[in-house]
């Protein structure tokens, strides 16, 4: 039930799909979306992949009125494509950069180019403060043979790090955006059971929108069906998750998302759905947070500990795929370096050398000598830009896992801590002096 | 005064110069730091420029008994080069990469393989909790021209950002690290106003070192003195920073540095000298937090809140001339690149079309063709990964400018809903519904 001081905060989510001049009806799309904005004035409204900074600037021109507060997130070559608009004052931002997002040599897929990130709003509703976090992950372009889920699973990893570590003084913590990543994926276990953060779609008393909540779906005129096989009907990377603090509960009222079409309209927002939340916060009294059930929480707490052990073991090991596949793919540029510069030093050798042209009158034309020596000095360039960038994935990649290696020691240590969950372990002295029972995945 | 609570905590911090085969008697220097840690078993120590990972393994196997908690962060091609090692357990660690880090293609001078960034640890001493920062910012190669520094102001700004935003949770705050920025330039003004964090050597009871604090000396055998110039003793670019929080008090008892030579050793640690804190740190009661001199609280916070301004002001300046070199960078990168396309296509004209060779019997011969064409193909693959380069560069430093006006222009409405600093003025109803009085850089 609500009472009487809740606030009430609607939140918009959407993937713009704003390629200038490769997506189909960019402009009108645009002018659609600005539109409904106009008409809806939510509180807060986060879009991804509006690439075009001009883009940006019309949006925000158009809306100045509802949302007179809004940020542009700038990374990459063309990115991040992040923008937030908020109807209350953005007091400060704050943009991490993933240190994983694909290949540049990977052009077709873009996202390299993209600088795919997460970007933080830290603004105040009312007397609260809300840290709002706009986020699109690395996309996903076969599941059977995703060469990118070491990326991904990373990236997840260090989003999970940004919202836990950065939202420790915030009352209020809402993240929206494209994870790229199927509600039961790993990286979205990790992040939920990380941060603690809820899904809306699960949350929400009233839903209204496609079936399961899907956001890239079948009926989507943008969308070639081939794209989504095996899940005919479509899927859900799209989220809207959130949640509260010490200072206040936070619920989800409603829930929607657009379903393809727009009444009006000859084509859609985008190639995703958008989604809407309602949600409702309500700050408490300290004497709502009582004693009772501490028994009960110190077992949730376990079982939670214990099952973050197991996600992170399980993130680990894709990390570890990912290294092995790095590794491989700089050994392939190194062997490659080092024949070209054998080719070369043979080339340079037969010319200088005559007895090693076996007795021929002209043992090396010249066109064929340059072109050859063109091509030598173009494999070592290329193959040491590539040893160079593998060199930089692996430190990441290796980076990464030893943070998960080290996060798994000090969670085992927490569960090590922990009275077993019977009655009559109630009163067990917790060993080494660390704080005795309760388990918080936050800290 | 220390009360019984008071919990003293001794950190160190030292840049290694670990550049293996390339530093000198890089070895003989390590077993020495390593020989004197095991000696003075300080509580935290914080290294930078390990460059090897091999280094830091031996330190970790000879520290164990110690220290039996340490982090090597990894980033960037050699780096990051940052170490903890710890006698609290780390419960939690966390990279932050700087969006800039100077040019690949100035090998010479390295910043950008080291992947500079700053390293967070989270652990416990007793039963508080303390995130520790560790860093290593861009090195000032020519003071009187030095192009790198807007990418070491951003670099400031990004580390204060990175401070204030995961620290909100912490009950003690300790960053230490090569900030190759003097006492009063302007990102250490800019991460001390923002953050709050104070210098030990300033803040010390008792101070036994080289004068002035400083920490790169003339004395020092590794340093040439000519790069010292127009500082002949020396300048101070290593830093132990701390805060405490609303729970407790943080003072330095005493602090030390090395003074270039090490007793019964032929050389010092490294080329720069070592750092020590003592710290103490005070939890008080909530009684002691009084409310008394609020009005002198507020004009403090105005008098911050005004220097804040000045400060983010002269940093974006120093982002804006940042930006026009690096658009002037990627303007000249075009344009060679455009003349390189020219050029091609000049040269497949000639050959092409004969009336072009102006009668001249054989107008291109075949080996200069091939050499230019290889030629024009360097100087469009170059021009076109430095256009990549620049415009990152660009999108960074745009980036770090937007954020700067925006936390500029949320800093004045602040001070606009300061009630004047007389005492006539002190019932004063704030304007805007914005929190009354309390000025907090840290919000």
């Amino acid at each position: 039930m609500a009472n009487t001081d809740s606030v009430r905060v609607r939140v918009f989510s959407l993937n713009c799909w704003g390629i200038r001049y490769l997506s189909k009806h960019c402009p009108q799309r645009y002018a659609m979306i600005g539109d409904m904005l106009c008409k809806e004035e939510y509180d807060l409204v986060l879009l991804q992949e509006v690439w075009s900074e001009k883009d940006y600037l019309s949006l925000k021109k158009k809306l100045c009125c509802i949302h007179p507060h809004s940020h542009y997130f700038k990374s990459g070559v063309i990115g991040s494509g992040l923008a937030i608009f908020s109807k209350h004052r953005i007091h400060d931002t704050f943009l991490y950069r993933y240190s994983l997002n694909g290949y540049p040599y990977m052009a077709h897929h873009g996202d390299w180019f993209g600088g795919k990130a997460v970007g933080m709003a830290v603004l105040n509703i009312g007397k609260l403060t809300a840290n709002v976090y706009v986020t699109h992950l690395h996309a996903e372009y076969c599941r059977d043979k995703d060469s990118y889920l070491p990326h991904r699973v990373v990236q997840a990893w260090e989003l999970q790090q940004f919202v836990r570590h950065t939202s420790a003084g915030a009352d209020v913590v809402i993240l929206g955006g494209d994870l790229n990543m199927h509600p039961q994926d790993l990286g979205n276990r990790l992040l939920r059971a990380y941060t603690g953060l809820r899904d809306s779609y699960v949350e929400t008393a009233k839903f209204d929108g496609c079936e399961d909540g899907i956001t890239l779906i079948a009926d989507n005129p943008f969308i070639s069906k081939k794209e989504l096989v095996p899940f005919e009907n479509g899927i859900r990377i799209d989220y809207i998750l959130f949640k509260g603090s010490s200072k206040l509960d936070i619920h989800c009222d409603s829930m929607s998302t657009t379903k393809g079409s727009v009444p009006g309209h000859p084509f859609p927002y985008s190639d995703h759905e958008a989604l809407t939340s309602e949600l409702r916060l309500d700050p408490h009294t300290p004497a709502e947070t009582g004693s009772d059930g501490q028994s009960k929480d110190q077992d949730c707490a376990a079982g939670k500990g214990a099952e973050l052990v197991d996600i992170l073991t399980e993130a680990r090991t894709e990390v570890k795929v990912g290294l092995h596949c790095a590794e491989r793919m700089r050994y392939t540029a190194t062997r490659t370096g080092v024949m070209g510069l054998a080719l070369l030093i043979l080339e340079l050798a037969i010319a200088a050398v005559p007895w090693l042209a076996l007795g021929a009158e002209q043992p090396f034309p010249r066109t064929s000598f340059y072109l050859l020596a063109a091509l030598c000095f173009a494999i070592l360039l290329t193959t040491f830009l590539l040893y160079i960038f593998y060199t930089m994935e692996l430190k990441s990649l290796q980076g990464a896992e030893d943070q998960m290696r080290l996060a798994i020691g000090s969670l085992q240590e927490k569960l090590r801590g922990f009275p077993l969950a019977q009655p009559h372990n109630a009163q067990r002295k917790p060993p080494e002096g660390d704080e005795p029972t309760a388990f918080d995945p936050e800290e």
